[in-house]
């Protein structure tokens, strides 16, 4: 049996494409009460942007603090404060951010139209009702949550997205500009989130050829974008939006693998952001990814990024073996990895050993 | 302004996927009166996917014949015969086999629920009414068609599309099993047109980083489909199937050039199938599409293929003047190549030069 793999229908790719957004809500805004939601990372707040976003007086402009990875426990307070405060289901909800505003949009979309937690909605396929129409409009590219079918949850219990037919955006406006002045070390993390998605894509079980070629493609773009030489910022920039939208189609059409599984538990247990977390772990990973692991260390050099090394030395045995545990339960990531028998190569023990080294 | 790609937003991709098709049919079948409508080739008629197509006693099998290119006319009719012998609007339109037949099922499922002939909606977003859901199933891969927003028809007037918001697919099954026997020259004629989309893709006024991306991916799979060695027809089909695939959204993210706008003025005029009709052209066009004809020129050898030449020595000058009126009303292909001021580049007397050389 193969998936079914939902994607993102509608799509507009180029500079200054943002400039179109209010024309694209038009139809939304043709009943009296038909408000559309606005949800922005708060680091927007006293920025440019903040003033391109065309929010009229039926609408409502939530600012999202997303210091903390994404939460079920935020997203039921942001779905139960938009049915309350406007009184009526929105026409259309927009994110506007990185990828955990991109994953609070999509969220908030399903929840807004299907009762009860998130908490009871983390899995495949769970929701029952097709969510508001939303859009995404990412702010840093990498980690492909613009495209992906998966809006990627922390709850009281575990990490694991809402997937499923109704999570993926309606549209989403890709303009390069708006990754333009995203800091340094931001910028490589979430980056290298798509750099990963390939690798991991390409290393495992699920893969096939359309997962393939959309990760290799990927790949091309990854290293024009941070090993090329001679290309303009905003050349890279392209590069780098494209690079997430493909890492992101490959691993709808295949898996992730041992560095997400890892990253998932230190993200869980010390709070670490996705894209950090990432680069901390396949920053040690060169026995399961072998040279593509020299490419990383190669981007991480050339653009002089600070990895944290030897944080290990400051875990708890508490610690590590919680994040061993969260870690192990991925078993979705260690099968495409290791296939069906993953059971017979990787242990508890295993991946404390790779969290020490890290 | 940049415009809005609507692309297919479900997709199904792994050899023998096609035995997913009745599980996927399910939801449709709800109502007592929910019929499917399978449009198929009826090439397939005798052959053992015939026996594969779950059609139930409420459904209608409608098999097609495509040794004509679509036209809007046998479109009307089939409209009519569904809605008259089915007595209600279905609820799923199916259409397995090439090019045609996904450009028959595009546009009969717009046509169910938009009035008059498909001719009035010939065109960009010409459609006002929701398509009836359609699901593509491709059994020939390289004209896109299974992935484009576009429903290509010949009218009285014009060999244009239907092409807009509802004109792709809802989901689309990628089963490389059933491009498996095309035979070789159909197979080759049809992928070159995957080929001849990424050269005119990458090769004009419309390219873009998506753009771009699609065709360097899918210029990549038709190499390795065509010019590789070692590779099994097994994995060259899969490779083709995907390069269509990636070569279509490459093409509605960018736009066609010249040598499609002189395939449609020899396909209206002579009545040459799509792919053969690109293929004549293309190997004439040393002169706009360089070392691209080089690798084409290869392609014809490796695989034996014949490629009609000396054809113009038949032609009328009255044909030749109908073509190349054809050609030239395609504003949309010859301002991808050469700009808005194409008109300064192009002229009659410069495409009748390019057909004077097929």
């Amino acid at each position: 049996m193969y998936r079914i793999i939902k994607t993102v229908p509608r799509c507009i790719f180029g500079k200054g494409s943002l400039d179109q957004l209010d024309e694209i809500l038009k139809p939304f805004r043709s009943g009296p009460d038909n408000g559309i939601v606005f949800m922005a990372d708060d680091y927007f707040r006293d920025k440019p942007l903040s003033g391109r976003i065309p929010a009229g007086k039926h609408d409502m402009l939530l600012w999202i603090n997303v210091d903390d990875e994404p939460k079920t426990s935020v997203v039921d307070n942001l779905r139960d404060r938009i049915l309350s405060e406007s009184g009526f289901v929105p026409a259309a909800v927009v994110g506007i951010g990185g990828g955990s505003i991109m994953d609070y949009a999509k969220a908030v979309s399903v929840m807004i139209t299907n009762s009860g937690s998130s908490v009871l909605y983390q899995g495949l396929n769970l929701a029952k009702n097709p969510a508001v129409f939303h859009i995404g409009i990412p702010t840093l590219s990498g980690t492909g949550a613009e495209v992906s079918m998966t809006a990627v949850l922390t709850g009281p219990e575990k990490k694991l997205g809402i997937k499923g037919e109704f999570t993926p955006f309606d549209l989403v406006v890709l303009d390069p500009e708006l990754i333009r002045d995203a800091p340094a070390n931001q910028r490589f993390y979430t980056g290298m989130d798509a750099y990963i998605h390939n690798v991991e894509s390409l290393c495992g079980t699920s893969r096939n050829c359309m997962s393939d070629s959309y990760a290799h493609q990927s790949q091309v773009l990854c290293r024009e974008a941070f090993l090329g030489t001679g290309l303009s910022r905003e050349e890279a920039d392209e590069k780098l939006m494209i690079a997430s939208w493909f890492g992101g189609l490959s691993i709808g059409f295949s898996e992730v693998g041992v560095c997400h599984a890892l990253s998932y538990g230190l993200s869980y247990v010390l709070g670490y952001h996705h894209g950090i977390a990432n680069c901390i772990a396949f920053n040690q990973l060169e026995d399961v990814y072998g040279k593509d692991t020299d490419d990383f260390h190669r981007m991480i050099e050339i653009h002089k990024i600070d990895i944290p090394h030897n944080i290990s030395k400051g875990f708890t045995d508490n610690q590590l073996l919680h994040m061993a545990e969260v870690s192990i339960k991925l078993d979705h990531m260690w099968k495409h990895a290791y296939g069906p028998e993953w059971r017979n190569v990787v242990s508890i023990d295993k991946i404390v050993g790779w969290f020490r080294k890290m």
